[in-house]
C-alpha cells in the first residue's frame, strides 16, 4: 500500500468535461479521503482568453502531481489541432506517457449494437503506444494553396519506444486470465515500421512463454473487432492504429459512454493522465445530463495506477452496478449518478 | 455504348483466387460474349517458382488490356509485403489507379452483425485514394536489430493527387440519390496532410453546390461506421484510412463475402484492376466451396467502368437474387453459384 497522499491535478476542461470530472473527483474523494486536488483551468476557454494553450509554469506545476484527472478539451471556437497538439498530445509526449491504456468491456446493463452479444462476452484492453508514430508531428507543407502543394507526415518509431510498450502489454496479458496478446500493425504495406514492431514483438515474446500471441493487420483487426470482438484479450498497437481500434472497441461495447483511458508513464517518473474517451459535447453541455460513467471509470484507472487496486475495483464495480440499475430511456442526472457511485464505492 | 471489344487480363492468383475468378469470368462471358481474356500466372506460385513478382514484359502486356480481373494474391510461403508491394500496389501506382472504389450494401439475404438492420438500410461507397499517402513506401530502417534501431514511414500527399480523387468522389455523390459526401481524415493530429485534404475538399465543394458535405476524424468515423452506418452515402479518404474504413464497412454489411473493389484509373489511360476484398484463404482453397459473390460483384464494377452499365446492373442484381435465394446453413458450391448468376444475368 502507498502511504503517501495522492496529489491529483484536475483539468476539467470544456463543455461536459467540467460536469463529468466533478463526479469522478467526488468518487475518488469517497474512496481516498486523503487525496489532494488542485484545479487547473485549461482548454478552449483558457485559450480564447489568453491565446496560450499550456504555459510552461503551469506544465511545471502539473509535473509535481501524481496524476492528472482530465475531463474533455475542445470547442468549435478553436481551430482543429491547436488544443490537441498543444495540450493533450503535449502532455503525453512531455510526460513520457507511452502506455495508452484503453479497456473495453460489455458491461451488464449496456447494449452493444452487435446482435446477440451478452454482457461479459467482451473484455479486452488495448495498449496503445503514446509517444511515437504519426503523432510526433513531423512533416510539413510546401507550396501551400497552389497546384504544386505537397504535404507530408512522418511516422517515427524507435526500438526503445516499441519495446517498452510491447513489454508492458505482455506483462498485462500475463496477469490476465486468458493470457493472450494480439499485435496489430500493417506489416505488408508499412514494411519499415511494421518490421520493427514485428521483430521487437517476437523478441519480447520469448520472455513471456506463457502468453499466447497472434498478429493481425489493422484492416483485418478492424473487421474482426466488429465480427468477433470476443477473440481479443490484450491488444498492442501503434499510436494511430490504437486511436482507431479503441474507438471501434468502444462502439461495439455500446459507445463511448463507458470508454475510459489512461495515458500512463508506468515508471511514475511523470504524472499520468486519466480521461474519458468522449469529447466535450458542446451540444449537451451545461444541462447536467452528461453520463459521467467513462470519467469515473477513468478515475478507477487512476486509482489502480497510484497503487490502490482495492479502491479501483470498488469504483469500477460501483459504476457497473449503477449502470445495470438504470431504467432504459429514463433521463439521467450527472450529479445523481456520481452520488450513487460514490456511495456504493465508499461502502 | 462502347463498340470495341473488351480485352481483359485475368490474374486469378492464389488459393481461392483461381476458383472465384473463374466464376467472375464466366459471368462476364454471359453478358459480354465478345470479351477477350488473357490469363496471367502471377502470385505466390509464380514467385516461388521464379523468384520474380512482376516481370516488366508481363506488366507491359497487362498495360495493353482494358481491365484486369484479379482474384486473390498471397500465401504463407511468401514473406509479408513481397507480393503486396511488388504486384498489387505496383499495379495501383504504375497504372495510376488513383480511385479505389469500395461499395458496401446490406443485400437481401445477407445478415449484418449489427442488430436490427434491414437489407437496403446500408448503401454507401468509399472512394479511397490509391496512389499516395503512407502507401508510397517512403521510409527506412537504421541500426536494424540493435537497441538504437529506428524505423520511419512517410506519408506523401500532393494537391494533384488529393484534388483528383476528391473531385471524382464529388461527381459520384452528385449522381446518387442522397448526394452526400463525407471527408474522413485526422486533421487534429495530422495537421499537414489533413490541412491539404481539408482545404482541397472545401475548394472542390464549391463546384458541387448540390452535394451536402461533412467532415469526420477517422476515429469517430470508425465508431459511427459501427453505430450508425446508414448515415453514409459517399465517403472520400486517404489510402490508409480507406483501407481500414472499407474493412469496417464490409464487416457491418455481413463480412467480406460481398465486398468488391475496383482500383480505377478514371481516364482509362491505363487498365483498372477489379478484385474481391477477401484474400486467398489457403485454408479452404481447392475444395470448390469459396463464395464467388465478391469476385462477381467486382466483375460488375469492371463492366460499369468499361462502359456497360446495363450489363453491370444485370450482374449485380443477379448476384443479389442468388444470395437472397440461399438456404441459410446449406453448403455452397462455387461453380454452381457462378452458373446461376451467369444464367440470370444473361437472361
Ligand atoms: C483528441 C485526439 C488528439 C486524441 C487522439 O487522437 O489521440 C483522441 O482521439 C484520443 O483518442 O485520445
Ligand atoms: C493486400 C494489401 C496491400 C491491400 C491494401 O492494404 O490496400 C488490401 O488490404 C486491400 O485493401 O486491397
Amino acid at each position: 500500500m502507498d502511504v503517501t497522499v495522492a496529489r491529483i491535478a484536475v483539468v476539467a476542461g470544456d463543455g461536459i468535461g467540467t460536469e463529468v470530472t466533478a463526479q469522478a473527483r467526488k468518487v475518488i474523494e469517497a474512496v481516498l479521503p486523503d487525496a489532494e486536488f488542485d484545479d487547473y483551468d485549461l482548454g478552449a476557454r483558457f485559450y480564447n482568453r489568453t491565446k496560450e494553450v499550456l504555459p510552461q509554469a503551469i506544465e511545471d506545476e502539473l509535473a509535481a502531481h501524481d496524476a492528472i484527472l482530465l475531463g474533455a478539451i475542445g470547442d468549435p471556437s478553436v481551430p482543429p489541432g491547436v488544443l490537441e497538439r498543444g495540450l493533450l498530445l503535449k502532455l503525453r509526449f512531455d510526460f513520457d506517457q507511452y502506455v495508452n491504456l484503453r479497456p473495453s468491456r460489455l458491461w451488464p446493463g449496456t447494449t452493444s449494437p452487435l446482435a446477440g452479444l451478452k454482457p461479459g462476452e467482451i473484455d479486452m484492453v488495448v495498449v496503445r503506444e503514446g509517444t511515437e508514430g504519426l503523432y510526433v508531428g513531423a512533416g510539413g507543407v510546401l507550396h501551400k494553396d497552389t497546384p504544386a502543394e505537397i504535404a507530408t507526415e512522418e511516422s517515427l518509431n524507435t526500438r526503445h519506444g516499441v519495446e517498452r510498450v510491447v513489454r508492458d502489454a505482455f506483462a498485462r496479458a500475463q496477469r490476465r486470465e486468458r493470457r493472450h496478446l494480439t499485435l496489430v500493425h500493417k506489416t505488408n504495406v508499412l514494411t519499415h515500421a511494421g518490421g520493427l514492431w514485428a521483430r521487437t514483438f517476437a523478441a519480447v515474446a520469448a520472455e513471456f512463454p506463457d502468453v499466447t500471441t497472434e498478429y493481425q493487420h489493422i484492416d483485418a483487426a478492424s473487421m474482426f473487432m466488429v465480427s468477433n470482438p470476443q477473440r481479443y484479450d490484450v491488444v498492442v498497437t501503434d499510436n494511430l492504429f490504437g486511436d482507431i481500434l479503441t474507438d471501434i472497441a468502444a462502439a461495439v461495447t455500446g459507445g463511448i459512454g463507458m470508454a475510459a483511458s489512461g495515458s500512463v508513464n508506468p515508471e511514475r517518473k511523470y504524472p499520468s493522465t486519466f480521461e474519458p474517451v468522449h469529447g466535450s459535447a458542446p451540444d449537451i453541455a451545461g444541462q447536467g445530463i452528461a453520463d459521467p460513467a467513462a470519467a469515473i471509470l477513468s478515475a478507477s484507472l487512476l486509482l489502480e495506477h497510484l497503487g490502490h487496486p482495492e479502491q479501483a475495483r470498488r469504483v469500477s464495480e460501483a459504476v457497473a452496478a449503477e449502470v445495470a440499475s438504470r431504467t432504459p430511456g429514463a433521463p439521467l442526472r450527472t450529479a445523481e449518478v456520481g452520488d450513487r457511485v460514490a456511495a456504493t464505492a465508499a461502502a
